[in-house]
C-alpha cells in the first residue's frame, strides 16, 4: 500500500526486475497537456543502464508506451498509464542470488517481511523499479514548464571525497549533460570518471552526492505543517535505492554558523520581495519564498562488489557471496534523472495543491 | 489538507500560537491501551519552554486535557483528543510583527500564500504547533513499548563545531537528561552550555544535531517503494520546524567510503540475523533490519536574534527589524522531545502497516 | 482510522456522548473567508435535541467554540478546530447499558471490535457524534454560498407512509423551517407530527425520508470513476446513524421505466446546455451537469423503544432490555440538518478538487 | 486523482474504451496467496460483452495478462499489475458521437468539465473501464474465501416490474447463473429475458435491481464513523456506472415499519451472538454484526436505444442523435459480476483495517 506517491498529482508504480514489465498510473495530471512518448523517451534513456562505461551493462531498449489517458496528443485528465517490457531477463545470472542474501541489499528484509521474494535481479527493490518514477516524473516536468514556468535539473557534485562547487543559480543542463558523470565541473568530472574506473578495476563501487535545483518555484508553494516542501522533498529523496541523506540550502553545514549569519536578509528588488542570501534554499516555514530551491541528496557506494563477502543464506546459515555479472560501480549518474523526477512529482503536486486551497 | 501524519495511527493536529489553545487528534490508536494524562504530560514538560536559562522563557504549564477516545483508563479505538490551553498570549511583545517580515521566519510565505495570516507569535508557523505532537508522541511511544518493545529516544550531539561521540547502541536517557542541553557527554554538554550562554548574551543563536534513536524495532517495518522507512522518518524530521538536514547510517558520511569498506556482512548469532556493521542504520530496502535504527537531524540556529536587522514590511517597503523580549538561543534540547515524537509517529504508523498487510 | 471525511476539505471529527465533548478539526479550508460562532452555531441549534415535543428532550446548549484557523474574523487556510462541552452527562440513566447491548444499536459491534467500549450514552455510537459534522458542515455551506453561489437544503418528505410531494427544484427554507417536523408540505406535516405523537404515546418509533437538494452547482464537479458525485454523496449519507437507504434522481423509482422513458434530452437554453427532465438528478457519468442534484435517504425507525425485547448481556446470557428515560421516537427532523452538512462537505471538497486539476 | 479505491487493499485502474486497454495495478494485497491469470479470467468472462443474445455483442476475449505481483506463483506484497488488451476498437461506428452528446451518458459533462475528451466509446466512461475492477475483485474474492471464508455473491432480482424473490442466507450461485439474466429464480428469470428481448426489439432499454450478498463475515468489520461498512459499500455500488440507488438490510422498505416491528433481537445460539431478523443487513453502527450483508444496487435502463433523441452537439446547437450498431438493451447480467468485484475491495479492505487496529 505503499506504491503511490502523492496527493493531487498521483503516481502509482509497478513492476519487478524480472517479469512482464515496469510502469506507472499518473492519475490527476491537469488535462489538455501535450504528451506523447516522445516526451517521456529521453529521461528513460538517460536513466538507462548502458549509457556508457560508468554505468551497468544491462541492456534494455526500455521503450515507453502510453496506454491510456492521451487522445489525440493531449492528456484527457484521466489516468496516464505507460508500461515499458522487460527484456533483459536473465535470471540464471543471479541464480545464486535465491538462497543467499546479498549484504547491504534489500534481499533479506524483503524475505523476513513478505516470506517470498521474486530474488531475480532484486525483483521489487531492483533499481529497475524507478523506471516509471523517471516516466511519470517526465510528465510532470513537462506540467511545470509549461504551465508554471518551473525549471527542474540535478548534477553530481561529489564522488567520495571528490567535490565539485556548483552554483545552483546558475548551472546549465548542456554542462552537466556533457560528461558521462553528469558533473558540470569538466574538471572534477574527469577526475570523478577515473576514480570510477578505478574502482571497477578493483571490482569495487563508490557513492557521493547529488544535487537537485528547481528554479522558477513562485513563492507560495508548500503546506504547513506536515506536508513542508523539504519534507515531501526529503521523502522523495529518502525513497530512491541507495539515498541515506537529504539537506537543504545551508543544511548540514548551516549549523556552525549563528542565526545573525545564518539568516537571509529581505530586500525589495524591483517591487518583488528577495532574499539577499539563500541558505534557505527558498524554502521558509515549509513554503517556497521565491528563491531557487536547492538540496543535496547522499548515496551510499553501491552494495554489490565483486569481492567475497560474509553473509547468511536463507535459512540462517552462515556462507560468502561473491557479486558477479554485470558491474555497475557507481549509481550516480543514472540518479540524476531519478533526482529532477522526484522533484518534478513534489513540485507538481504542491502546484496544484497551492492552486486548490488558495488561488 | 496538511496537518495530518500518517497511514494507519494518524495525528491531526491544530492551533496557533495564540488563540483559543494547540492540540491533536489521534485516529487508529488500537483499543485497550492504558492512557491518562499522565503518560502524556511529561514529554510535554520537556518540550515546554522556560525549563532552564538556555531556553525560552515563555511560561505556559501547558496542562494537557485528554478529551476523547479513552474511558475508564483505557484507549476506546475510536479519536483521542488532546488539548493544550494558550496562557502567556502577550501579543504586545510581537506588535511589530503585524506589518514587518522576520528574516528566516514564515512570516512572508504564509502572507503571500494566504493572503492573511495570525502574526502574533507567528501563528501556526510557531513552535507552538509542536505541542501537538508531542501529546501525540507520547501515546505512540506508549504504545510501542507496551505492544512491541520498541524504545525511542534521542539526545544533542552537536552545537556548532561542538561535537559530541555518541553511540546508538548504548546511551541512555539518564545521561541525556542529567543536563540543561540534553547532550549524554558530559564534558562537550557543559561546553555547549556555555558556548550558548555567550550567544545569548551576544543576542545571538546557534544550531546543531539531535541523534535519534529506536532500539528494539523488529525487522520488516517499513514498505517499498514510496514509505521506506527511512523515507517516512526523513519527512517526519524535515517537518520540523528549522530542520534543514537528515540522514541515517553512515549518511552524508558514508559517501567517502568504497561499497567494500561499507556493506554490512550479515552474521548469524544465536539463530538471528545480525550485521556485524550497522552502517545501514537499521533499514536496507526501506525496511527494517532488526538492527537499531539511529539517524541525524540538522537544525539552523534559531532566526530570532536580539539586532537590528534588514528586511521588508507588508507593503514590501525595505525596513529594519530588530528581536525583542524573550530569547531562545538554543532551540536543540526542546527538539529532543519532538525528535522523539516524530519517531514514535512513524513507527507506530508501521508498526500497524506491517501487521495489517504481512501478519 | 476513519474519523477523516473529505480529501482537500478535510474533515476529523472527535468525542463521545460522554467526556470531554465532541469536535471537530477543518482542514484544508481556503484562507480569507469571513467565520464566527455565529455562523455555526444556528446549524447545531437545528441538530440539538429538545428543539420541540418531537426529538430527544436531552437538554445541551451546544455552544460552540472557534479554537484555531481564524484570525480578525478570517479563515487563515490552517486547521479550524470547534469544540462542543458535553453537559448533560447523565450516565446513571443509562446504566444497565453497561452489562446489556441494545438491540439494533451499536453496543453489540463495538464491543466484539474493541473489546472496550464508552457505554454511558452510547459513547461514539451516540447521534452527538454528529455536532462535529455540522459545524465543519456550517463552514462548508458557507464556503460554498460565498464563493461559488451554491445553495443547499434538506426536507423530511415522508414518515412511515405518509409521504409528502416537493419539487427540489422550488421548495424554500422557510416552507421547511415553518414546522417542528420540517417537511414543507404543512397538511402532511401535520399528519407527521401526530402520527409521532402517537408513536410516542405508545412508546414507540418511526422512519422515513429526507431529501437533500443542492442548486446552483456548475457543470463539472465530480470525478470518474470511484469518486463520483453520487457515490460520495452516498457515502456520506449513509455514514450517518441510522441511514439505510439512498437514491439519486430516479433512483429505485427510476427502474420501471424504459430507455426512451427516462433519458434526459438535451436543450439549449439561452446558450446553456439544460435537460428537459431531470431523471439523472443533476449527475451523469458521475459529474454535475448543471442541473439541481437531489437524492433521497432513507432512515430506520430509532432503535431505542420502551418496550421489554430481546437481547443478550455482555457474557452473551440471554435477557431482556426495555428504553428508559428520553425518547426520541423520530430522528427525522434532527437529521435534516446533518444531511445538509454532509452533502456541503462532500461538495465543498469536488469543488475544490476540481479547480485543482481542471481550471 | 479518483481512480484509486480502498485504504490498505488499494486497487487503481486506467484505461478508455479505444486506447491501448485496460487494467489495474492492486497494491497491498497481502503475500504468499496464490494467484495466476486462470483465478482472474472466469470473472472477465462473465463480465464481457457479447455472453448471450441479452448483452451487448461488443467481441473481446479481454484476456488478463498479470504484469507484476507474482512470482513462482505465489503473490509478493508488492503490487499486482494486470492488463487486458482492447481488441475491438470500431470508433467509425460511433463517428456521431464526436460532435454530439448522447443523453443521459456523461458525454457533455466530461466535455465540460476537462474540455478535452476520448469521444471513440464513451472513452473513461464506457463500460470497459469496469474490466481493472473485475480483475482486481477477482483478487479480493479469493483472499476473502481462503483467507476469511467469506463468500460473495450477486445476481439480478427485478428487471423494470417483473420482481423475484432472493433469501440471501441460501440463494447458490449455480442458480443464478443457470440462465442468461442471472436471476436465480427460474420462472421470473424467463419472464425477464423476454422482456429484454422485447425491448431489443423495440430498440429501447431496461433497468433493474442486482442484490449483494457477503456470507461469512466475522463480527467486527468497519469502522466508525465514516467509513462504516454500508457507507463504503454504498460509494462502491453508486460508483458503479449506470447506478442511481443502494439500500442494505430493509433499507427503504423499512422505514414504513415501527421500532418495535424493526429491530433484530439478539438470541445467543450455541455460545454466538445472533440476531433473530436481520432487518439490518449484516451492519450495526456501521460494524458487522455477523449475520449475512445483503444490499440492493438500482441500475437505470440504459441510456443507448435505437431511437431519435432530442441532443445538442459540441457548439451547444440544438440536434438529434439516434443510437447506431450494437444495442446492449439489459446492463444487469453484466452488472453482476461487478457488484460482487466491489463488494469483494470494500470487504478485503475492511478486513485489513480491522486486522491493523483491532487484532
Amino acid at each position: 500500500m505503499a506504491n503511490t506517491f502523492g496527493r493531487l498529482f498521483r503516481v502509482t508504480t509497478w513492476g519487478e526486475s524480472h517479469g512482464g514489465g515496469v510502469g506507472v498510473v499518473v492519475d490527476g495530471c491537469p488535462p489538455r497537456l501535450t504528451l506523447s512518448e516522445a516526451d517521456v523517451q529521453p529521461d528513460l534513456d538517460r536513466r538507462r543502464p548502458g549509457q556508457s562505461s560508468l554505468v551497468s551493462p544491462r541492456k534494455e531498449s526500455d521503450q515507453v508506451q502510453i496506454l491510456s489517458g492521451v487522445f489525440e496528443g493531449l492528456t484527457l485528465g484521466t489516468p496516464i498509464a505507460m508500461w515499458v517490457k522487460n527484456e533483459d531477463a536473465r535470471s540464471e545470472a543471479y541464480g545464486e542470488m535465491a538462497t543467499k542474501f546479498r549484504p547491504s541489499h534489500a534481499d533479506y528484509t524483503y524475505q523476513v517481511k513478505y516470506g517470498h521474494r521474486a530474488w531475480p535481479g532484486g525483483g521489487r527493490s531492483s533499481a529497475r523499479e524507478t523506471v516509471g518514477r523517471v516516466a511519470a516524473g517526465a510528465v510532470a516536468k513537462k506540467l511545470l514548464r509549461e504551465r508554471f514556468g518551473v525549471e527542474i535539473l540535478a548534477c553530481v557534485t561529489q564522488v567520495q571525497d571528490l567535490a565539485a562547487a556548483v552554483d545552483p543559480e546558475t548551472v546549465q543542463t548542456s554542462a552537466i549533460e556533457a560528461n558521462a558523470v553528469r558533473c558540470p565541473d569538466a574538471a572534477v568530472a574527469e577526475a570523478m570518471i577515473q576514480r570510477i574506473e578505478q574502482r571497477r578495476r578493483e571490482g569495487d563501487s563508490v557513492g557521493g552526492l547529488v544535487l537537485g535545483i528547481a528554479r522558477g518555484v513562485p513563492p507560495g508553494w508548500g503546506e504547513p505543517v506536515f506536508d513542508r516542501l523539504e519534507a515531501d522533498l526529503g521523502k522523495a529523496m529518502l525513497s530512491l535505492p541507495a539515498s541515506k541523506g537529504f539537506d537543504i540550502g545551508s543544511g548540514f553545514e548551516g549549523i556552525r554558523l549563528t542565526g545573525r549569519e545564518h539568516n537571509d536578509a529581505f530586500r525589495n528588488v524591483g517591487g518583488r520581495v528577495r532574499t539577499v542570501t539563500n541558505r534557505s534554499g527558498g524554502v521558509q516555514g515549509g513554503i517556497s519564498n521565491g528563491e531557487t530551491l536547492y538540496f543535496r541528496v547522499a548515496f551510499k557506494p553501491v552494495a554489490t562488489v565483486m569481492h567475497e563477502q560474509d553473509t547468511v543464506d536463507v535459512n540462517f546459515a552462515e556462507t560468502t557471496l561473491k557479486g558477479r555479472g554485470r558491474h555497475d560501480p557507481c549509481v550516480l549518474p543514472r540518479a540524476v534523472p531519478l533526482v529532477e523526477a522526484m522533484t518534478a512529482l513534489v513540485l507538481a503536486d504542491h502546484a496544484l495543491r497551492h492552486h486548490a486551497q488558495c488561488e
